[in-house]
């Protein structure tokens, strides 16, 4: 093949005068160290002998199955079977009768099979194992209604934050340390970065003090703050916040009237004693005492037991947001048509894993 | 399980208080009509006799497989093998010979397979055969560093959009009639649309002396037009444009320095006499005469023989367009990761299916 474009023509576009929240935005995680790593892979794939090292592992995102995770035979087999629903009676044998079983429940609620989009919000009945989960999860209600399945927890993010933010005068409070999915999609989205602080020597943990000085701060300039992300447990700092933690930013969110970002994708990967608990459940908790609270946490397959980053799938679960906002994000979401089917069934199994049974 | 959500706050957001351009954006495809349609399924579904029909067709996005279109098996059988490599020693008998060795030439150019995050412009080995396909249909050289995987068409179209569009002074010309994702991208990211006519009664075509009318319209009126669309084969109206059209259109483009966005994902769904040609070869064609172009064109696996919509699979090509810009649009694309391994498969087969060898 030849491996070269017609004679590049003098372009009309430059850096100077196309969108400026694009060149703006920074995205650290694939940018200029990850370029980097990539020649140095090359160099190495071609016999280079002078570098001080003979392998590049990128480390740069959470990527396990690239670094040799083995992909958990149960989803794989599910997957197939749905793709390929033939393989149910001419190789039964070829998978584990467990899989056989979910896959059929499968075929059954996915109108159209694999291959047909789906309603925007994602499969009903993937939809409703969700909110199941949910609520065994928290102890809470979920309602199948408030969740959309997304293409992995990244996009379900900018949806949220082209719903929130009009323009530069809009803040979003963000950690920090942060994942710079947030920083780089409110540049994008044109809003103004507020950060607030993690104490390394509190266990990663923010106080209520720290979180009002940064909204005063930037109220004082002007900017009118609209949401708060949190991350937990944390991305990178890898703690879970104690319930006591989260029920002052519940409060404070309440307080100010502002919307409360949970991202929770590391729910199941815990490196310390305190437990998970979602912000979803601390919300239901203090409903009283919060009137005037919207919560959208965030949920994906890439990362936990499963790494199944290449599936893209993930939910977000919407939670005390005006009937008419949820009809915009609703149509934000059908603007792309629908999140891909097999991450949308990856995320029905991750939320209804096969389960131990003792006898 | 319990289907309520908690009692509904008082939500800090209205749609008076979200991004108004959100708000502004019309998507017919999921919208009233769509919504209406799903309440009537709900009532029939229900045992509902009241209405003066007993079913509902949804014909309002083309969706073969939700009516009934049977996927290919080959594909398919792809798919399942690289979901499950074991099943290439398990249940070979279940798989076509073909199908196999298709899976072992996947599985050898996916580093960590369909479960690990891919390059954010998607797997190399996929863009080569891409390109490769485009070079062989058009005869112009491709480049694989041009080719972004993306998650179907509609999601290349909004990054597009979203490098063009600075605020509501930019227009983007587009056909009427057109498919909606274009109207409500552009007013999502706060552009200007910009309507240009086809001619029912010259099958659909248009003619320079409309496109430079709308423009100096537009001109006077104090948009700064930035990009022209173009959907060939058309959408809603079937048509193939003649390349004397088309070449009128390149020229037009270049004469004003604005991109050309040649949506093609019809490419293989032609019901005139009028051969599909890119615009990719005419743009090449011209390449002396038309010094200062850029052009986008898409393509996606949701059309076409294969009809895989639920898969989100696609790519855009880029061309003539300046290497700093096309930096940017990788920035982009890199934000939500990659687009989905299966979407990426999917179109690498579409781009180089089995074919008949004639002995």
């Amino acid at each position: 093949m030849r491996r070269f474009a017609c004679r590049r023509y003098f372009s009309n576009l430059n850096l100077k005068n196309i969108n400026q929240k694009v060149v703006g935005a920074e995205y650290a995680v694939r940018g200029e160290i990850v370029i980097r790593a990539e020649k140095y892979k090359k160099r190495l794939a071609k016999g280079d002998t002078s570098l001080p090292f003979k392998e590049v592992v990128s480390c740069n995102i959470g990527n396990p199955q690239e670094l040799n995770q083995k992909p958990i035979s149960f989803f794989r087999e599910v997957l197939a079977l749905t793709s390929c629903p033939e393989l149910i009676d001419t190789a039964p044998n070829a998978f584990s009768k467990d899989a056989v079983e979910k896959a059929k429940e499968y075929l059954s609620i996915i109108p159209g099979g694999s291959g047909a989009y789906s309603h925007s919000m994602g499969i009903l009945g993937i939809r409703e194992k969700v909110a199941k989960f949910i609520e065994d999860r928290d102890g809470y209600p979920a309602n199948p209604e408030n969740i959309f399945l997304t293409d992995g927890a990244s996009s379900a993010v900018q949806m949220c934050l082209q719903l929130l933010i009009r323009g530069p005068q809009d803040g979003i409070m963000v950690p920090i340390p942060q994942y710079p999915l947030y920083s780089a999609s409110i540049a994008l989205h044109g809003g103004t970065q507020v950060n607030y602080y993690l104490q390394e020597n509190q266990r990663w943990s923010t106080t209520v003090d720290d979180l009002h000085k940064s909204y005063e701060e930037a109220t004082r300039q002007g900017t009118n703050i609209r949401g708060l992300v949190v991350i937990n447990p944390g991305n990178p700092t890898g703690q879970c916040l104690e319930e006591s933690n989260m029920r002052e930013i519940v409060r404070f969110c309440s307080e100010k009237g502002i919307m409360l970002m949970g991202d929770e994708v590391y729910q199941t990967n815990i490196y310390s004693t305190t437990p998970f608990t979602s912000f979803k459940k601390v919300v239901c908790d203090l409903k009283e005492e919060c009137k005037d609270m919207s919560l959208v946490s965030f949920h994906s397959v890439s990362k936990g037991f499963l790494g199944e980053c290449g599936r893209r799938g993930g939910y977000m679960e919407v939670y005390g947001m005006d009937e008419e906002v949820q009809m915009q994000l609703y149509k934000l979401a059908s603007v792309t048509l629908c999140s891909n089917i097999d991450g949308q069934i990856m995320t029905g199994l991750m939320v209804d894993p096969p389960k131990q049974v003792v006898h």
